[in-house]
């Protein structure tokens, strides 16, 4: 990294590569691409994996280690409208099988229909489960939201216990903006970390998401995001 | 519907409806959505009704009585790759609440991984726990698949004892192809129901894929399909 980029972010290329959930999911991901991301991941010190459910005990295996990168999974994703036992089981399963972290989609359509209770109560059963195990991260789905549905949902988050909010799934129709992540920051910034993910590929959209209050990044670009950095 | 078309397809009005499941899913889908599509499954009489998990306790409650549409649900929606446990709690769910049709995602990642005898596990499971009280319909999401792996999935889902296959969830890159439906009806025909889905919105359309083998259609445009045959 040349002197000037270190200079306008503040953060080295390894400080950047802590902050980064290096990211596989979707339908269609196989258990060769959760082995090359935890090799990715372990070979570039990211902060974590967040990977499909189905394969947290293979990743596990990969990632042993007090040093190496976090086993993180998702709960209700990508549509956040299955059941709250669904839900509640999906958690379980995470932290029985070492799971360090959970992003979890919030009840979207319950949130829509201001069925506040039930969308709380479904992130208060997963933070629960997740006590002391895992730290419970709540997508909201900006894109989906207006800008006071996205400060409501924040502050329903962090009524509920959860540790962040999340900005997308990267599965709507867009992903993590700067103007987003102020509101959030703006709105529970004080008290929750805030991850920035959906449609991040460069060094320079990264940093202008961290620059807005993200404490943490979701990409599955990450190698190139890092490396974006590394000229010197 | 005039002659012509009536000769044609083979097919009153009455008897296409009867072959739809009027389906509202998706992330943003709210309580509203779904009166609404009990309504109008209701007044078009279609085979069922197809949405999110979180909406069935409500759905079953706006479709009283022997000659309302039934209630159907998902589960591992839309990805599949959900835990075995999560998706066996989804099933129980929606059994309890009196769910009829229960569209599965086949953990699609898994059997690209050669992971047979997971995916079979986990579409067994359900089957189990829906038995006598819920038909299950597959879905192996043809867009993802190559024509083998489509004959493939369905005599798997053949053998782990499912109803139906499906093409689609219409939430991956591409829907209900007549030549997949041919090579599904092809491979399980005999034994299995197909219900082609995804991006079905016309009249012709329909026609196409039941032509092609499909023995139900999963559309959100239901009414403008059945009423591109009102005509007469």
């Amino acid at each position: 990294m040349n002197r000037s980029t270190r200079k306008s972010s503040g953060l080295s290329a390894s400080e950047l590569a802590k902050m980064i959930d290096h990211t596989k999911l979707g339908p269609d991901v196989t258990l060769e691409d959760i082995k090359l991301l935890c090799q990715q991941a372990s070979t570039h010190k990211f902060a974590s994996v967040c990977i499909p459910p189905c394969y947290v005990k293979e990743a596990k295996l990969m990632l042993l280690g007090e040093d190496a990168p976090l086993v993180g999974t998702v709960v209700g994703f990508p549509h956040g409208n299955s059941t709250r036992d669904s839900k509640q089981m999906e958690a379980h399963n995470a932290v029985r099988d070492g799971v360090k972290e959970i992003d979890m989609v919030m009840s979207i359509g319950q949130f829509k229909s201001g069925l506040m209770k039930e969308v709380q109560k479904d992130i208060e059963q997963v933070v629960l489960i997740s006590y002391r195990k895992a730290i419970v991260k709540v997508i909201v789905e900006c894109c989906l939201l207006t800008d006071q549905e996205i400060r409501t949902a924040c502050l329903l988050a962090q009524n509920a216990g959860a540790h962040y909010v999340k900005t997308s799934t990267g599965f709507a129709h867009g992903g993590a903006t700067v103007d987003d992540v102020k509101l959030m920051h703006k709105t529970v910034g004080g008290s929750l970390g805030i991850k920035a993910s959906g449609g991040i590929r460069t060094h320079e959209q990264a940093l202008a998401l961290i620059k807005a209050g993200a404490t943490r990044i979701g990409a599955s670009a990450s190698i190139s995001i890092v490396e974006g950095m590394n000229h010197d």
